[in-house]
């Protein structure tokens, strides 16, 4: 470098040859990735101790820096794109997904508005429809009625968007205090709408997580919701929106929509489906029953992030009422004035989000849904349900173990039986359990605690797992037990 | 298809196969990228309109898919990446920001917190340090510390972010009402800044957008903002926070950070520097001053998504006191227990930003750093302000045009002066000009009004812009002007 000028940063053959070098790098990963222990084995500061303190002054050849990947940062990785990942929820990659990554990183075009990018915006509006049609959500969520989706990063800005779009329309209808307004949910709403509540300005002191019952598998109740918003309004609270869950992060539960949303509308409340992990099952015909009720309310979200080949970040909104949240959420500052925007014939995408800038996210799906089709798409949730069904009756028919809920979707809740163990043994005894198969490194699980019960969850939808990993899986779960009841037995 | 099995849609020589062919796609593009329009010209619709109704029922191949693209994407799209790209602010691409995008989306390790993918949060960390010292900000701002840095993936997430910490934190030390604090930025502030406050509960009736004027280069004024605070205390309201620009939107205007951050401790409010544009020229010695006072800021923010050869989504934000940040934003949800967490000896970065799920952004800034080096992304703002400067001296030696504010970084912003016209026929000539040179297909700039002035603005900053694309717009900017001015004399 010094007084010599480099070659471009984007110079065209220069991005050919090290592009090429580093598909094969991911190429070769993905054939390896079994190699490697699921769930890192790393101690804090693995890194941050070895890495030079200072950037370098001059530039690298790609392939040092691809030596430091391979010996850096993947012993640092926890895999979840391998088929021994079992933990949370997958966000489960696919090759179509990445081509479209490519091509949206390649492009780097920032569609904030319709200008900015046609292609960007137009895609998104073409794909939300196709993905309405394909959930057979109303056709009130489409652009062809007053609706229309988006692609968020994450539930949590869908959270705090709808929140907004709530919020903005209940105080221009009636004159009240922020401090007025109260948000339900249940127990097993997912944590980040407490987030976003606190996000938008709604304190913890109102919002009501209704406790769920396990025999009732964690269902919100009717009766327990409409007790809620009662006594809030008889204390002179303004009940403003309520998030119901169809698969629940803990158990995968879902709320019944139809019978909840109804009792919300009495109340002139905004009604948010969140459909994170399970909305992606809907697709199939056998599913779709659970969305029944979805068109009692006025936004709706799922994850192509987590089960529909997508990677990070993609969360698809639909709302019955785009001006709810246009209302809400738009500028129009003279910058970005055009001539387009001014007719109002085009949507201007960052009016439907937090932030301005956006990626062009819709190339992404478009790519997963055309490299798979519909049929490609169904095909991989039943074989993860396939799979878990399979994993579920094992554990069933072993007198060592309970399935603590019934399974609805590919998650699996479980914990391992001790004879005359209280309570606390027999969470100490499953937390065991679930280390000694996590340190292992052939798989890596997480856990749940419902109604005070400690369940290892396994969530079976990594793309490369099949049909081997789960019956390796199914291996080891009794292997470790008899171990572990063994050393319980030697003790007592 | 049908009822035979597909193959799995992550199969490595698969995807390399796939990859391969989508890499050449891109480098063609890039050859090719000259011959399309800078600017879209479709009509609103072109996409909507053709698309097929609903998603493909069968998987279709990658060949046909990149026919589509070529036939129907590239056409609408906004080809930020062309060289004759001067509009808002770029957002410059490079190779080595691509091989990181490939290797973030081929790992798709989603890492919330420290354990679910140790590598991602400390590159993190690691790379954010490497920034703090690149841009001599104050060690305050450091891990070592009780500050440190987060990617976000939005200034205005750092906005809603700083704000956030700011709120709760002033909500601690007093009891008041949210309806009592008062946020300060200029006229020229970005837009964002309006829409984050809303998102967090504050009123526009409590933002002080604060007048600027040209004959100070549209800085935010000490005089003015210390008025502004003074008479919002005196009416019982209480100041929250400001934030200062360095290099604002439509001039890239520097406020004057020290004199502002010091009127603002006076009355306890929280300072963010947004240097989302001009915080990259930073790196540059010759740059480094505009940064001086930076140290009485809690927080600090820039866009490598902007001028430092990354795409969207990168913005990195620094914080004084992470605390301040943790204690807003954090949760600790039993699903996501662990031992790493529990030490309190990691970071979570959940817990700084707004949404749970990240993707693995650090990997990115980790390959521009390393594949261009601190010299290579020097040169590349010293190019860029070359070009500017360049094309601001070429402007000034022209009498037929004004250069309205003088130039600090890339970014000119010129008019077109007409013998004798009023200020509304010298806002139309120079509209007309943009909307000609635009029209050409060769270049894309967009505008500013300021003070009431209808400027174009000329951003230079695309990768593949050099010396000739200037030159070739120098001459369009001349030709389109006389043919402009002579037919105006024509109508005289």
């Amino acid at each position: 470098m010094g007084s010599q000028a480099m070659l471009n940063p984007l110079d065209p053959e220069e991005f050919r040859r090290q592009a090429h070098i580093v598909v094969d790098f991911l190429a070769d990963y993905y054939l390896n990735i079994e190699n490697y222990p699921v769930c890192s084995q790393v101690e804090p500061g693995f890194l941050t101790k070895t890495m030079p303190l200072s950037a370098p002054l001059q530039p690298q050849p790609i392939e040092t820096i691809l030596q430091d990947v391979q010996k850096h940062i993947i012993p640092g990785l926890t895999h979840w794109q391998s088929p021994g990942f079992f933990a949370y929820f997958q966000s489960n990659a696919s090759t179509g997904n990445f081509l479209g990554e490519m091509l949206l990183t390649g492009f780097n075009s920032v569609g904030f508005n319709w200008l900015a990018s046609p292609a960007a915006t137009e895609l998104e509006m073409v794909v939300m429809e196709w993905l309405l049609k394909l959930l057979q959500l109303p056709k009130s969520f489409s652009f062809s009625s007053n609706g229309g989706g988006v692609i968020h990063g994450s539930t949590c800005e869908s959270f705090v968007c709808t929140l907004i779009a709530a919020r903005e329309k209940k105080l221009s209808q009636r004159k009240a205090d922020l401090g007025k307004l109260v948000v339900y949910c249940s127990d097993q709403t997912h944590f980040s709408l407490q987030k976003a509540c606190r996000v938008v300005g709604i304190s913890h002191n109102n919002v009501r997580s209704i406790q769920t019952k396990k025999s009732m598998n964690f269902q919100l109740s009717s009766d327990a919701l409409l007790t809620a918003i009662e006594s809030d309004v008889r204390a002179g609270l303004i009940p403003l929106y309520v998030c119901l869950t169809l698969g629940t992060t803990s158990t995968t539960a879902v709320d019944p929509l139809l019978a909840l949303s109804e009792i919300a509308k009495r109340f002139l409340m905004w009604v948010h489906v969140d459909a994170a992990y399970a909305g992606s099952a809907c697709i199939c015909p056998e599913f779709r029953h659970f969305l029944d009720g979805v068109e009692g309310a006025n936004s709706f979200s799922f994850n192509p992030h987590k089960w529909f080949l997508t990677t990070l970040d993609c969360c698809c909104l639909w709302v019955k009422d785009q001006s709810d949240l246009t209302k809400a959420l738009s500028n129009d500052p003279e910058l970005l004035k055009n001539k387009a925007s001014d007719t109002k014939n085009v949507v201007d995408y960052k009016d439907w989000q937090i932030a301005l800038s956006r990626r062009f996210r819709a190339m992404k799906l478009w790519m997963v849904i055309r490299s798979y089709g519909v049929t490609g798409l169904q095909e991989v949730i039943r074989k993860h349900v396939k799979l878990a069904k399979h994993f579920e009756a094992l554990l069933i028919a072993d007198k060592r173990f309970e399935v603590v809920v019934p399974r609805n979707f590919a998650t699996v809740c479980f914990k391992l039986l001790a004879p005359n163990a209280s309570n606390e043994d027999s969470k100490r005894l499953t937390q065991t359990l679930l280390d000694s198969l996590n340190a292992s490194g052939l798989v890596y699980m997480t856990h749940a605690v419902i109604e005070g019960v400690y369940v290892i969850r396994v969530a079976i939808g990594a793309t490369l797992t099949e049909e081997k990993h789960v019956h390796m899986l199914w291996d080891m779960v009794q292997e470790h037990a008899t171990h572990l009841l063994a050393s319980c037995a030697d003790i007592e």
